[in-house]
């Protein structure tokens, strides 16, 4: 028995959204080869994209279902789902992992868009698109990468529930902090016991967790952890994806290991204040620019200073778009971000803190339970 | 503070193999957008690849350390590895996601083998990649995969040291079974105590994790858990790909919900001489084909019935070699393999079986506790 995630009709309604942008370009198919899309699109999840060694393959024509072209190890969880035309193929085969019958699939349409710009990956052997592009000449290749994303950028009620219950066991494991971390525990005890905690309240699994500790800051925001000992005048900060149903909280959370020092504390209420900055200008109409802009000016930072101060939230631990000073996507009702200011501390120390949001007709709905601007203190 | 999972001489052997064979064909470097090529040749351990946002390179030219191409956020970590040119670029960037540097890098070289063949993906845009050709138009790119896959698939004692290492938690998980599992659980509520178990004896992350259960075999070896009620009669399985320092475990157990029926008592002794038997003739110099032949000879399985019957492990949840008819790649010693027969039981449902070994000159050694042919029984 395989449960689905969603009932057909949010299946239904996200392959109608596509096929009327489709129309308004001219694309006769999207082709995509990768788990999100996959998923996006048929509700097909499995943690089976863990193994490279088969491709998986989904076809959106213009009209009707979408149609899956895949290992045959697939086909009895893809019969769960709401689509029809499932076309399967053995793999590994000693000479065509399923370009035969994708080609087939795909021959009818004089222009395919596929994901070929920022933030797409290619899942499948570059031989074998080759090999297929060789078999489909009159066929013309396009690139639709802003054509999903603009899609999945806005998040259904549906997804925005799963959203914000994963936030919720999230903020709860932070809340527990104070009995999970304490000094003298090593930072792999700190990670092992925090990743426990977020899967007894209920997250389905835990596919990020990063973090680090130091006196007066951290190093980066993306190591896994070492057998350092936390001791007393460490910032020790942990950063979670953790998962419900496929899908992703991104959040942070940062505590002194004992009193903290004057910079430490200044620093995260700056942080805190930071992110309501930005969520005050954070309604339908503004754009990613402006809450970048507004993050760095409670900082006092100038564009060149960092990267990006948050991002898109969903099937992924990080999707588009981008809080940077040029993203220039406008913001809708039902987009889901985090806001993550960063701040140097110099000599290498850096802290760096994370919402997750959903934009609403007026002001933001907070995912997560949202930190106050004074540092937690453990063993304080 | 960064710890790296290997000493410095590793990834130096790592280096010079992959030289040597790079001067046999002629080929004047490779080139890397993927996690497991990058970490082999680096060290650079992170989660953060769940951010499909930054493309990141790595360049293995024939002479000397690798090169890392790599978005500013992986600075600190990179240079806690052992390789001294790290040149970065600011990602997301509005224009150039570090192909400008990428392509100075690599413009003296004539002839770049990448990834391109059976079990490659691409971890950058497409268009991006043709950007590159664009800029290096007198350069020829060639497919390196088997060069790679040969050079991954034997591993050092360090490797199999930590393989050894999860498989042996993972061996604890299952032997502890009886008290986790129960009669009146959900699937959800089984692997969520799985995974918790795994984690508290030492498992560092469990990125994979699938199973299913159902009166006299189950439908499908990848589904997530659903609410499904485990019963009296049922055949409960997991296959779990737990980590330590990055390096997976591959293996699943059956067990029956109270006493077990004629089928699946038989169906179970079956598969265990399976692997017996594949066990027997895995030494070097023998291939996989020949592991796939004792298998389905133990089984009376002819050779289309079924994909494969195991793979290589590593860094990977599964890797090179394949374990079929048509695979013969030749066993060498330090190769580390699961055998994974499975019988199909009619009416959809079918049982897998796995272990995981390690291809030694004279027996293999096996590096999960072997399951016994008798089926454990839970609440029996």
């Amino acid at each position: 028995m395989v449960e689905v995630d969603f009932p057909v009709d949010e299946f239904e309604a996200r392959t109608a959204r596509a096929q009327e942008k489709m129309h308004a370009r001219g694309i006769d198919a999207l082709f995509f080869t990768t788990e999100a899309e996959v998923r996006y699109f048929t509700g097909f999840r499995t943690l089976f994209w863990q193994s490279p060694t088969r491709p998986w393959f989904l076809i959106v024509p213009t009209r009707g279902m979408p149609v899956a072209v895949i290992p045959q190890i697939g086909a009895d969880l893809m019969r769960a789902c709401w689509i029809d035309d499932i076309r399967t193929f053995a793999a590994p085969h000693p000479t065509d992992d399923g370009i035969a019958l994708l080609a087939d699939a795909l021959k009818d349409y004089g222009r395919i868009g596929m994901p070929m710009g920022r933030e797409s990956t290619l899942r499948m052997p570059l031989r074998d698109l080759e090999a297929l592009r060789g078999r489909l000449r009159a066929t013309e290749f396009v690139d639709a990468s802003d054509l999903v994303q603009q899609l999945r950028m806005v998040k259904s009620e549906r997804e925005i529930g799963l959203l914000r219950e994963i936030c919720g066991i999230g903020s709860q494991s932070f809340a527990n902090a104070g009995n999970l971390f304490a000094r003298g525990q090593t930072l792999k005890e700190v990670f092992r016991a925090f990743r426990i905690d977020l899967l007894a309240r209920g997250a389905d699994d835990v596919p990020y967790l990063v973090g680090g500790a130091g006196r007066g800051g951290y190093g980066n925001v993306i190591s896994p952890p070492s057998d350092r000992v936390l001791a007393e005048g460490d910032v020790l900060m942990l950063d979670t994806g953790a998962t419900k149903n496929g899908y992703f909280c991104d959040f942070d959370r940062n505590f002194a290991i004992g009193p903290a020092g004057e910079s430490v504390t200044r620093a995260h209420e700056k942080l805190v204040h930071a992110v309501t900055a930005a969520a005050q200008v954070a309604r339908p109409g503004r754009t990613c620019a402006d809450l970048f802009k507004a993050m760095t000016a409670t900082l006092g930072q100038g564009e060149g200073d960092i990267g990006r101060l948050g991002h898109g939230l969903g099937m992924q631990l990080t999707e588009p778009p981008s809080i940077t000073s040029f993203d220039r996507t406008v913001l809708r009702d039902g987009m889901v971000l985090t806001l993550e200011p960063s701040i140097s501390l110099g000599d290498g120390k850096m802290m760096v803190h994370e919402e997750n949001i959903v934009v609403r007709d007026g002001a933001p709905q907070f995912l997560t339970v949202p930190a106050s601007p004074e540092i937690p203190v453990i063993g304080g």
